[in-house]
């Protein structure tokens, strides 16, 4: 499908260039029940190379009794060590994973803070302080075997424990990352509670507290906000954006909730509004209908389905409107 | 569920209030191929208005066989001749569904007018200036009746036939609507192919041809870009909206089809963003959680999904971000 350039942009200042961080194969399938076998991986990370993704989310490094869908982690970093042009980080959450990450060929990971208290204790099973220590250990021992750092920042909007985040709180989270030296920290909205409103506020205190080069967004879709979010946060200059294929991601445990953000919706976008991406969208809709293929789903993303059925035309129905 | 006002609205100069035109119980119902009883559109509307909607398009006056499922319009718009504090238009495309609708009682009706010539002949059955000059007759004979009218702009950015719409051809025909008394106008995305830059550029050129306050939006998720598209006609002060509760719209001949933008994820972010709507999001996601059982499908809103789950906590995984 043709999507001709831009006919003007949106209202601020939108960035000529869009750097698109697939998650899917790390954020989208971490969740799945049934193991994903490890060639399905390799054939989806392919596709979205040949889509023309340059950095994607490839796995992580946990006890296997803690995320099985992961464990294979060392064998998909193999699989693309000699892929150069494009950058794989995977998820450390310790010293020990750094280790496994180094072992695999990772050149490089990525670290995790919460912003709340509730959710570093929930999610990171350690206190808040504690677990930002880890984490900048990891990050120096990962720095000085030359590997490059990613941050995230959980709940950065919205804590499922504890309801909205000050901004300056994610933010002042975001500058402890990049003072690890992450070369750049994902602000996540872990809930998908977020509206623009909320996720203008806490891209412009995070854009306040670390240079603008540095902030990437990470939005859910559970409430149907995630596309409009992440254009009000490109409207701040923000050029990073975090989604995930076919917007796998949903919650094994919450039968049917939203996931990520799903690439497609997302390039279509960026597309129509004249920002550049490298992506094509319809090797990116193949790769995304593979992967729906193997997990036995409809795809989560609209532009997936639209473009699957062809339905550029509207309903022959009378009376469209 | 609570939602906090907002903390900083977006970008540009939004709307205080926004009035949410919901069209659910005829554009989205229409194209329904099972026969949706009387008493279920009886019972949709009702808890429409009593979750705070004030216009509510409530069925069409077009010859039974050519839209079977609207037959008893008649019927849903005497059910409602006392409800006097809220509008509800029903379509007419001619003379003689005028004069049905007099008979019914309604007190506003609705002309639909397309932007191009091929969509005009294929959905109008007539050519464009011919149908518009039919329109011309049906708005003159509503006004003099002391009927309201209001007006549709189909295919105001895109044509399934004719790809992509000059906006000032759309905005000519929104002036045209005007002219012959038409006290909106709504201007409808019918494939759901824009993008926030063309939303944009044909929302612009409507504002520079008719008044503001005569501008209504319409816009269909065929691609996720629904809710974006809205935000950026918000953004030029626009503040009528047209939605349809559960998503409700979708096209029979193309299964998965994306019907219109949804209610629930609008009013989700209106409210984070401190828009007034009138509208309780609790009892109007009742309101789509009953229509979809009697249609026997899952409701395409997310906002309504995350709702029904109470999936406002995140997964309980862990490495959530």
């Amino acid at each position: 499908m043709t999507v001709e350039s831009t006919v003007g942009a949106s209202g601020g200042a939108l960035p000529k260039s869009v750097r698109i961080v697939e998650v899917g194969p790390r954020d989208g399938l971490q969740n799945e029940k049934g193991l994903v076998p490890l060639a399905a991986k390799v054939a989806l990370i392919e596709r979205l190379v040949a889509a023309g993704l340059r950095t994607i989310e490839a796995g992580s490094f946990v006890a296997p009794r803690w995320v099985p869908q992961m464990a294979d982690t060392d064998r998909v970093v193999a699989q693309f060590r000699s892929t150069l042009d494009v950058e794989m980080p995977v998820l450390v959450p310790n010293l020990k994973g750094l280790e496994l990450a180094k072992a695999a060929g990772a050149r490089t990971v990525a670290i995790f803070a919460a912003a709340t208290e509730s959710f570093a204790r929930a999610n990171l099973n350690a206190p808040r302080a504690e677990s930002i220590a880890r984490f900048a250990e990891v990050a120096a021992g990962a720095r000085a075997h030359g590997m490059r750092v990613r941050g995230y920042v959980s709940c950065a909007v919205h804590c499922p424990y504890e309801g909205w985040v000050e901004p300056g709180v994610a933010a002042e989270l975001a500058a402890a990352l990049t003072e690890m030296g992450c070369y750049e920290v994902s602000m996540c909205d872990t809930t998908g509670a977020a509206s623009p409103g909320r996720a203008r506020a806490m891209a412009a205190a995070t854009i306040a507290a670390i240079p603008l080069e540095q902030v990437a967004v990470h939005f859910h879709d559970t409430f149907g906000q995630a596309l409009v979010n992440t254009l009000t946060c490109l409207e701040l200059g923000i050029s990073v954006v975090d989604s995930s294929v076919s917007g796998l991601g949903g919650c094994p445990y919450s039968p049917g909730a939203a996931g990520n953000l799903a690439t497609e919706d997302l390039v279509y976008m960026l597309e129509g509004l004249g920002i550049e991406t490298g992506v094509d969208l319809e090797a990116l809709v193949e790769a995304g209908r593979q992967i729906s293929g193997v997990l036995g789903r409809t795809p989560a993303s609209r532009t997936a389905l639209a473009m699957a059925g062809r339905r550029t035309t509207t309903c022959n129905a009378p009376l469209s409107n």
